[in-house]
């Protein structure tokens, strides 16, 4: 898992960068029919004329060691992850991922291997989520490697989600569960530990496999604004969870003018996290709170509305906001309450 | 010019990234009708609906050390032109830019101050061209300082000029002239020499100030965007001058299945820059072939609309396409033909 023992390296010098472009990206079909003009010229011709739609505008940028560790991080997994937290981004704000634009940067110790594996990432997340790459650009760097990516996508005017939405007695819900990304985390960085000290261990992740696919597999949520628009469901606010739980809350109760009351032990926790937590002497709910990566959705709904989601085991009611004067909290287990910080409850 | 003397330096770590980002980003307003949704969310929300325009998406990285050097790059000029290479490139569309994000990362050396300047550059930018910031990303790197944009515009859907629709016949036009931003490079590159070796030096850059300028802080070419409207001329293909006037004619030729015959006599220059080529002992066609970031526009029009153009004394016809059989050649000064390479057609 953790050396790349890929005999084949073929320098990027030898190319030329727009012979690489075209061989990196050859394999991309176009399928969304907003999608005029793709890789090629000096941009893209998108057409969102013509329908009711409103577009959203996401961006993200990841650096080798800030946001990812390649020790522990699969090139193709990394380049499917880049791709899928911005189509997170879309989904939060209830729209339909369509079309990315993907700029990588890499120093010389990359062979034109490396970047075929990414890109078979970005090419898997596309064609996952029906979105077109429709531009980009590939250049040196002077150290690592570092990928930017723009997301765009559509959504009925009524349908979109802001962060400023939510209201006092609206009940906040989370899909999923929570925690697991970071648990992965600490299971890939202990395991690259031990690799150094011995190269020849050969680690049992079995207990950690979901975590361990959270933190390197991430999903966004497509299919929640699908069944979002089924139920008949308008979120009053959204927003993903990137940052960890806490931190998404304060977030909307600062752009809503809202507060929240937080319950404990309505926070989802997948069993083998719990279980990892114990090994790791790590607290679950600090975990949820603060971990962070879950790439799961938070929103707000009006109560009336309860009744439409009650019936799904993946969405669980975690709260509800208050008026702003009560203030943000959690509601512990033993019905304390303790003001929501973005670093959590308690010091890691 | 060279040497930062600023005293003040605010930790980045100081502030929180939110924080960050709403203190950066404060200064910019909204503008554009299409902007309903700029920085603040997880994604901003256009509404590129109810017209007939298509959408125009562009992005590029830029990378300390690779593309710029903050020895004698101010971080406003560098904040300014990075938005002007993305804004050149919807140019180059036919297209009027309208909306663009901006990502950043940077190591602990920058302090606050540093991000103000290239900030008060991206915002100099925004205004100039009528363009909103809507969206980005702040964070740290492991070294150095990288920028990526992604710009948007809106055209007519018949006024798109790709790379791809000139015909043999056509005449090949250029803006402005060639080869003043490769001129100040070398200027700067070697002032920062002179200055290693003697920090007291008062370098004379007055005979380079041209020069220096179309380095530093070049102009997209939106100005010829609105004239050839005016005209009523439409360009059978476009593309903005970043990688040298011969890389870009080739790019034409490629795209357009044409020939190709550019008049050395014609080509465009400055004459200081050619007073600075003779002094750097450079040829001035080569450095107009090959030496790139002038962000000109070139591009080609039917031989009928030649009438409406050639009173303009700052676009210049330097060519023809020929029929893709001919080949892509000079024809120099000595009425020679030589075949044109993305190198040019001289070592430098």
């Amino acid at each position: 898992m953790i050396e790349d023992k890929t005999p084949q390296r073929t320098d990027l010098a030898q190319l030329g960068e727009f012979p690489l472009i075209k061989h990196l990206t050859k394999g991309f079909a176009i399928g969304q029919p907003t999608t005029h003009v793709g890789i090629g010229d000096d941009a893209a011709v998108l057409d969102f004329s013509g329908s009711a739609q409103k577009t959203v505008l996401t961006t993200d940028l990841l650096i080798e060691g800030v946001h990812f560790d390649l020790a522990y991080m699969p090139l193709k997994h990394l380049g499917y992850k880049s791709v899928v937290v911005n189509l997170s981004d879309v989904c939060a704000m209830n729209a339909q991922p369509t079309q990315i634009t993907a700029s990588i940067a890499v120093s010389n110790r990359f062979p034109l291997e490396a970047l075929e594996e990414l890109y078979q990432g970005i090419a898997l997340a596309c064609k996952t989520y029906g979105v077109d790459l429709v531009g980009g650009d590939t250049t040196s760097s002077t150290k690592g490697m570092l990928i930017s990516i723009t997301a765009l996508g559509l959504a009925e005017p009524e349908k979109i989600a802001l962060r400023s939405g939510a209201q006092p007695g609206d009940l906040l819900v989370v899909t999923g569960d929570l925690g697991g990304a970071y648990i992965g985390l600490q299971v890939l960085q202990r395991e690259k530990e031990v690799f150094k000290v011995n190269p020849n261990s050969q680690p049992d992740l079995e207990p950690y496999s979901y975590a361990i696919e959270r933190q390197l597999k991430p999903e966004a949520r497509k299919d929640v604004i699908a069944f979002l628009a089924e139920l008949g469901v308008q979120p009053t606010s959204m927003i993903d969870i990137s940052d960890g739980l806490s931190s998404e809350i304060l977030h909307l109760c600062d752009r809503s003018g809202v507060g929240c009351d937080l319950y404990e032990e309505k926070i989802p926790l997948d069993p083998t996290v719990i279980n990892a937590c114990e090994e790791f002497q790590l607290n679950p709910t600090t975990v949820a709170l603060s971990g962070g990566e879950d790439y799961e959705l938070l929103f707000t709904i009006k109560q009336e509305d309860y009744p439409k989601i009650k019936g799904n085991p993946h969405w669980t009611v975690i709260g509800h906001m208050t008026d702003a004067s009560v203030g943000t909290h959690l509601v512990t287990r033993a019905d304390q309450k303790i003001p929501l910080t973005a670093q959590g409850w308690g010091a890691f």
